[in-house]
C-alpha cells in the first residue's frame, strides 16, 4: 500500500486500550469492528456446546483480529481476551468491503493474516491427530517462544501470563498432565515454570522431543 | 463481480481432466498453478516429518483451492490426489495478484473460502482436543454427508470412494479403532459401510453421538 492509502486507512481508525482480564469481544456477539493489535497480547478462546474452552490462538503485536467480515460472518466465532496491557487499532466493520474494494494490498495483507492462521491451524491439526501429548506440548510452548519470547540470559521467556491450564486449552490435554510435563521438564533442566510464567532454558532439546527425535522425559 | 469481469477472468483459465488416483499438485511443489473444482472430488493430505499422513480436507465443486500465493507461499503445502473422475480451472499462479488488484469481488471470494477451511480446521481442532474418538468419527462422516452427500431411499451416500483408512486419516486414530467403530454403527443400524463406500442411515442418532447427547456404540 502506498503512505497516501495508509494515512486514509489509519485516519479511519480509533484506538483502543484494555486491561489485562478485559474481554475485547465475546463468541457469538454481533461483529460490529475488526483490529490490529499495536502492543499487548490477546487470547482467542472457544467454548464447545459442552462448555470445555479451547485456546484458538493468541494474538500477537501487529496482527488483524475480530475479521468476521472475511469469514463471511456477523458474529465473532471467539471470544478475545486481553492477557497483557494492550491496545488495539479499531474500524467499524462497515469500512471492510470499501477497504478491499480500494486497496487491493489490504485484501492482499489481510489473505496472508488468513494463510499464516490456517497453516497454523492446520499444524496444530496434525499435531493433535499424530503426537502423543508430551510431544504436543512441546511443539505449544516452542510455537509461544517464537511468537512471544523474549531472549534473556538463562532462555527464552513466554513475554504474557501464561498459566498451565491455557497450555492443557491449547494441547487438549488435562491440568494434571501438563502439570507432570512440566515437572518432569522442569527437573530435567529444559524450563523453568512458575505460576503465570514459563522460560524455556533448552529449547533445542524441546525441539528434539517435540519431533521425536529422542523420547520424552514422562 | 461483474458479468464482464467472471468473462475476463475465465479467458485466462485451461480446464484440465483428472481420473481418479491422479495427483494434481504434490506437498513442496512450486506451486504454479491455481485451481476451481468444476466437478468431482480431490482430497488434501499433508505427511507429517515422520511420513504419517493426514486428510486435511477434501475438495468439493465450487471450491478454489492450490491458492498458495494467497498464503504467501511458493510451494504447495500439501497434496491434492483425485479420488473420482475430476475436471478443474486452472491458471497460472502468476495472474493471481493481478485478479486480486483488478477485481475487489475476487478477493473477497478468495477469502471467504479460507475463511471457510480456518472455520472448518478450528472445528476439527477442538474435536481433536475435546472428543473421543467415536464422536470425532461421527462428526467427520456428518461433515462428509454435508459437503459430498448423495439423498437416497435408504439415507446418504457418501459421494465419493471413501475407505476405513481416509476416516481414520481425518480423525486422527487408527485403521483398527474405525473398522471397529463402524462395524458398531452397522449393528446398530446407524450405517452401510463396504469397501470405499459408505451410506449414512441414522444421521440424526449419528448426531446425538457426536455431539455427546447420547452415549456411543462402542
Amino acid at each position: 500500500m502506498s503512505d497516501q492509502q495508509v494515512d486514509a486507512v489509519l485516519a479511519a481508525a480509533i484506538v483502543r486500550r484494555h486491561e489485562p482480564g478485559e474481554v475485547v469481544f465475546e463468541q457469538g456477539e454481533e461483529a460490529s469492528w475488526f483490529f490490529i493489535l499495536l502492543f499487548g497480547r490477546l487470547r482467542v478462546t472457544q467454548v464447545t456446546a459442552e462448555g470445555q474452552q479451547v485456546i484458538v490462538r493468541m494474538v500477537n503485536p501487529g496482527d488483524l483480529f475480530g475479521i468476521a467480515k472475511a469469514l463471511n460472518r456477523t458474529d465473532y466465532p471467539g471470544t478475545a481476551t486481553a492477557v497483557s496491557a494492550s491496545a488495539a487499532l479499531v474500524w467499524p466493520m462497515s469500512v471492510w468491503s470499501d477497504f478491499v474494494a480500494q486497496y487491493p494490498g489490504f485484501a492482499q495483507g489481510a489473505m496472508e493474516t488468513m494463510g499464516i492462521r490456517l497453516q497454523e491451524a492446520h499444524t496444530r491439526m496434525r499435531e493433535l491427530a499424530t503426537e502423543e501429548v508430551e510431544r504436543r506440548v512441546a511443539h505449544a510452548v516452542l510455537r509461544l517462544g517464537n511468537q512471544a519470547g523474549k531472549k534473556e540470559k538463562d532462555g527464552i521467556r513466554i513475554d504474557f501470563p501464561i498459566s498451565k491450564q491455557d497450555i492443557a486449552e491449547m494441547t487438549g490435554t488435562t491440568l494434571h498432565t501438563v502439570s507432570r510435563i512440566l515437572t518432569a521438564w522442569e527437573n530435567g533442566g529444559l524450563v523453568v515454570s512458575g505460576r503465570q510464567k514459563l522460560l524455556l532454558t533448552d529449547p533445542h532439546r524441546l525441539l528434539l522431543i517435540g519431533d521425536g527425535v529422542v523420547p520424552g522425559l514422562l
